[in-house]
């Protein structure tokens, strides 16, 4: 999960999900470790993003719609979602969006801009 | 800058920039610093939120893919991208997408899921 996700070519989907923490863990530690791994076993999951400095972004890519409704109603998930507004988030957005074009640069190869 | 972008209702759109950085400063933090000015002044500019913990993730949100390209074609942006390919990026992968629908949770009001 670390690094940046390795999607295919556009069109693919994004849930941009940025949020500000509560104060101390109160086992979201846990439980986000869990949410990537049961993510990642979805039909559809393509791979995420993720980094917290103060703010969180974390950026999950999906093959379609459909897959992202289907996360979104995962039993374990919603227990998830229900605990973030009770426990874990002060505040979150999430964003639903269709990735339509991405190019990318690896200082290690020499491909570096594209499609 | 900091904090959850106050963006409109949907549609609109989002550039992610995910990159890993090279080793030490090299200028990068004061440019950044600049390319954030900058970019908030530019027509269709609708806010950015930032990230890094070994991953970076920058996501910043425009009225139309006209903005997204003209800001790509900002002189001193475009200086900024080369010395990101020479300097401060291993490697980086950027996402223009279109934000389809969105929604938000706030501890503080009652408002919680919508649109």
């Amino acid at each position: 999960m670390s690094g940046i996700a390795q999607t295919p070519q556009p069109p693919y989907y994004a849930v941009i999900f940025t949020s500000e923490r509560t104060e101390g863990d109160r086992g979201y530690a846990e439980m986000a470790d869990e949410m990537v791994r049961l993510a990642s076993i979805q039909p559809g999951f393509l791979g995420v993003e993720s980094a917290r400095e103060g703010l969180g972004i974390t950026v999950s890519y999906w093959e379609s719609l459909e897959a992202i409704q289907k996360w979104k109603q995962n039993e374990r998930h919603l227990i998830a979602q229900k605990k973030g507004k009770s426990e874990w988030y002060l505040t979150y957005k999430t964003r639903i969006c269709k990735v339509e074009r991405d190019y990318e640069f690896d200082s290690a190869s020499t491909r570096n801009e594209g499609r």
